[in-house]
């Protein structure tokens, strides 16, 4: 269902919502769409006319400043017209229904929702509800996906590493509500690398961790031996019961990355995150800022491939093209 | 005065603060203009020059996510740039006074101010105040004006109705505190329609409402026999004095526009209200959402209707002639 | 030090957070640049491309209204795109360093930053951790520096003097928590005019006023005597400690600057103010809206001014040249 909600007839991307259900070849092609866009965006930034005339309504009910920036600025060099609607201070306050605002603005003939809420299956909801001609990307959903940064992390482990075969990767941390941790394992599952290995304690990790195609370990040391990319996550503090979790220096000490332990990893392999950084909880400072950190062209490389999936789904719904 | 203030020697519109003191033939050509814009932002949204180079200020010293995205949105069509200044958080907080934050404003070259302001005649104190070269519309004013509102809703009447002349409106719920009602009741009898009916409590009734030109009618069903369009109002809950007024569900069994009740009006009656909803309060979902509901249409003609008033009123100020 | 920083190894300008280190030479191009631009934004406002393509971040940490609005439309008039992020509410509250947060940005390959900070010396340090491609521009920093007010002002004062030499300047008021003089007095002196004066109770001059080339005067009326350009500052009650301080009305009857005053100055001085006016407090009603006042063509000069210094600095990075 997924599938058909985010794929027109054509097999063409149409709304972006989540990982599941998409092909090997169409994240590759988003991939290869993304690094074309890459080297306008090096230094000499230059604005292509792709989405000209396009309205992208930056529907925002949780705040983020980071995903925002990257979704209003590749918005920009595609040469969109940018909305931004912060929903919690709107008229939802005056009761009116998250669908009634959807309905107006789509009346307004926007083209784009670039959706970010705090429930799990929001921008499906909105996808499901939403006029043919528009187009929805999930830019974070509750726990559940944050596509758009597991494609960035794609981009960046290929950039790095040239392939995705034979390839093992780590994510380390709070897997059980990390929806950037859900939408990666199934993203280097569906490319084809060698193993995803989650590495958390028992209480970071969802109940069903058996059927999501990972090895489970619980020891960080022997989690990352042999590894060619290291995927830290945040510890999402606020999203925690304390009562079954450990101090933030306990944290460290058994699931933190210092130098130390990422000598256990091949000696070419990566360290990512998708910040903001935890300097000192899930990260040592000389790890985010070592040669190996590839944190910071994680941010650059989202720029493009926020690009490439705006003007994909754009071309999907039959409006460029 | 209001008509001298709002047209130019030449009697083009210059400012746009409220639908009195404007003819049937100036109403009419707005209409025209909105209608010209229609087209163009149907499906394939091209955007127009006709303010490239032109800086349109938001100036909105109350909260509006609705009626600030029509505005920025047929601002960004006609090639504009928009500023946002929600001033309710800026140098009014360090005590400048309005006129110096307008005068500041001016200074900085900006061409237009959108008003939105809680105190009645705020937009018409700025038009008398402002530089001769910038235009003031009038986005809503306290309980006095919503013109460009009003508009929005003549064009929707004429797009359904082909005409104003014979026509029966009828106008449901909370008149008093409504400025949409007052500048739709205006703008209904400058056009020439038949009967202005007023269908609300005496307790939701203006004392002069014997001097507006309509006919006032206690009783929902009556009101609403025979009559080709039904514009329901939003329950200003915030606006109310309690003391005097019913429950909300007292009032949706009284005043609510129900199925049934709809059924008094012609058959193809057409059903508008300036929203956001209240679901269940002022009218059944079953109508908001059923075939003779205009309301989503409403928003989208809104965008033609402003634009056609940002590009007139500019082009009175001989900026763009 | 802050010379360095402030230009390329040609000598051009490439961040702009300071005057002091600037020659009059530069400044005086800053001067000129500005002027080629103001005539285009007087009534016929146009676009320029010379920043077409260029992504500006508007990093306000502090809010400023006007500040940022002019930033904003001066920007729009280069063609630059501009992003707002008001930092304050945005991921430092996740714990995100201020360096993080920078380089976050700096990944997502935008070209300037416009950076407004309650701490001094923020500019500076952002400056000196910022990719080489980016320029920096100080647009107010604790009570150190704000030297596009600074540069605005002495455009103003060339506009209706013509010239600087000779010319007798007091600043009058709050100078200790002054960025605003800061800047005005380094500015004035560059440009070589022949007497600085400082007026202000001695609780509201810094300790250091000795060394800062200006003639300290505690008595208003001593220090108008046949000055040509009187500089009146904001009162920055927030800022100061009440026990030290006179109140408002007290602070009016020593040093507000009224009618019967301003006859102590030259026939044709010119009345200038930062805004925003406390009316009453630092300057008479009666004197801000007379004949000598230019307050608001400081306002309009900010646009041209800020338009220089963004396309110098830019340029002297390499990327329009």
């Amino acid at each position: 269902m997924t599938k058909h909600l985010q794929l027109n007839e054509q097999g063409k991307l149409k709304h972006f919502l989540s990982i599941e259900g998409l092909s090997r070849e169409l994240l590759t092609e988003i991939l290869d769409t993304a690094e074309s866009f890459a080297g306008m965006s090096e230094h000499q930034v230059k604005k292509v006319p792709l989405l000209r005339g396009k309205t992208i309504v930056n529907l925002f009910f949780e705040n983020s400043t980071r995903t925002r920036a990257t979704f209003e600025l590749a918005a920009a060099r595609l040469s969109a017209d940018v909305m931004n609607m912060n929903i919690a201070t709107s008229s939802t306050a005056k009761g009116e229904s998250l669908l009634d605002t959807i309905h107006n603005l789509e009346a307004m003939h926007v083209d784009m929702f670039v959706v970010r809420h705090a429930l799990s299956g929001a921008a499906h909801f909105i996808a499901q509800h939403v006029a043919p001609h528009i187009s929805v990307i999930n830019a974070g959903d509750g726990q559940h996906a944050h596509p758009t940064q597991a494609m960035l992390d794609m981009y960046t482990i290929r950039q790095y590493k040239q392939r995705f075969e034979g390839l093992k990767v780590a994510i380390v941390g709070d897997i059980l509500h990390s929806r950037v941790a859900r939408s990666q394992i199934v993203a280097l599952n569906t490319l084809g690398v060698a193993e995803v290995r989650v590495i958390a304690p028992k209480t970071l990790l969802p109940a069903q961790v058996a059927s999501m195609g990972v090895v489970a370990v619980h020891d960080m040391d022997e989690g990352l031996d042999d590894v060619d990319v290291v995927i830290m996550l945040r510890l999402q503090k606020e999203r925690m019961n304390s009562a079954f979790l450990p101090s933030e220096s306990e944290f460290f000490r058994c699931f933190g990355l210092t130098e130390a332990r990422l000598q256990r990893a091949k000696p070419d392999a990566v360290v990512m995150h998708p910040g903001p950084i935890n300097r000192g909880v899930e990260i040592a400072s000389s790890v985010a800022d070592g040669p190996q950190s590839v944190i910071l062209q994680q941010v650059s490389n989202g720029i493009s491939v926020r690009m490439a999936i705006m003007s994909m789904t754009m071309s999907g719904q039959g409006g460029t093209a």
